[in-house]
């Protein structure tokens, strides 16, 4: 049975003050809660239904303190519109960023992104395309809230994403020799500039774009071309993330 | 002020069977209901604050039936979180559609897809690639759900989506002797093909994918290839829409 300490335990995860509070996280729904279980996230309990229990006892053993609810006690719990049979409670993980550590490859680097549905859609597009590591402003969205977990379908598991100041971090970067590129409304076609298959490509907010204390550090700047007489002004960042990530990655393979 | 009857009027256009009874459907929002102003649509009438009035007055004439309302009245109408100043009931369009348009042109068709705000990422999308033409199964969402409207940011009232059964356009397609791509998570890497510039993609169902009845159809099946060791089983039809749009287009200025 689910206590009305744990509810509200859970309840209080939905925030980024619970989250900091508890140290903990949530994950939502069968096939996400099975990739957390893959993962090397710490999994503190489940709170699941006999069904997922018994279908998944063989795949990956569920954590001993699994507690067993009704899909009812799942419902007053889950912050999703079709509840599913398992929520877990995960560690949040150690923070540890080195600059170095993005060597030698292709690296994400997102300036205040706002939208959940954003950050997990680019997550996850990260993780299909090899990207080990996203770097984060402090004032993008917290990459373990609900929404985002959700959108990342469990690539949140997978990808190394760091909140860090993003000025002294672009700052290590530049000493490093690690070309920057950026993606502003008037910058280089991408489909026709040189493109190495290491370095940072950094994406900037919904409306505004790439902040101006950021814009200093980008080495090439580069767009999206539209085609034809398209009246729409820009594309989503979700969109344009998949976009470039796809074209960098691309140019390896040829 | 917002009669009771508009404002039942109003809501009933939330749904499809309310859509069609009045035969019409909502923008909401400055942007984009200044999009369908703009446009070739009829708007019906606008209800909105004197704020909006005013700061439209100059860009386009608003039609002569708008009606004034206060903030809170909108905010009682509207569906959005965040009410912006201004809800339009527009006319939809009339239906009308033949196969041959779709010659010498590149043209996405979609099997199914159950997200409104994918689809409206999709006509996003297809707007900002010059491609006027989309084609729906009729069991896809409707194109003129508020959800849609919205994630399209506008897109709706430039993209012609025509929803059709699927299967007899598809047979019309092949006596016109387009070529027919669609994705597949078996198909060929999208970036090694030969891609023609004009033709129809067929991107399908979020879970299930492109259904077997529409495969037949298909001449060439095209994936977009994984990087790396990734766990993520599949992109988002939204991103994988953006990336193949890109991928068709980019070959037509190479």
């Amino acid at each position: 049975m689910l206590s009305k300490n744990k509810l509200k335990l859970i309840q209080s995860l939905n925030h980024k003050k619970g989250r900091e509070k508890e140290n903990c996280f949530l994950a939502e729904g069968d096939k996400i809660v099975t990739e957390a279980l893959k993962s090397n996230f710490h999994v503190d309990y489940l709170i699941a239904t006999s069904e997922f229990i018994d279908s998944h006892s063989l795949l990956c053993s569920p954590p001993s303190n699994t507690i067993e609810v009704t899909k009812k006690e799942i419902q007053t719990a889950s912050l999703l519109q079709s509840p599913q049979n398992v929520i877990a409670v995960i560690h949040l993980p150690e923070k540890s960023f080195s600059v170095s550590s993005l060597n030698n490859q292709f690296t994400l680097a997102l300036d205040s992104i706002q939208d959940p549905g954003n950050l997990g859609t680019i997550i996850r597009i990260a993780d299909w395309f090899g990207i080990r590591h996203i770097l984060c402003s402090e004032d993008t969205v917290d990459c373990f809230s609900p929404k985002v977990i959700q959108a990342s379908m469990g690539a949140i598991f997978r990808v190394k994403v760091h909140f860090t100041d993003m000025e002294s971090t672009m700052k290590k970067i530049k000493e490093l020799k690690i070309p920057v590129f950026g993606t502003f409304l008037d910058g280089n076609n991408i489909f026709k500039e040189s493109l190495p298959s290491t370095g940072i490509l950094v994406m900037g907010n919904e409306g505004n774009g790439i902040s101006e204390k950021i814009s200093h550090y980008i080495d090439k700047r580069i767009t999206i071309p539209s085609f034809g007489k398209s009246g729409t002004e820009s594309l989503n960042v979700g969109t344009a993330t998949a976009i470039c990530c796809a074209e960098f990655k691309r140019r390896t393979i040829i």
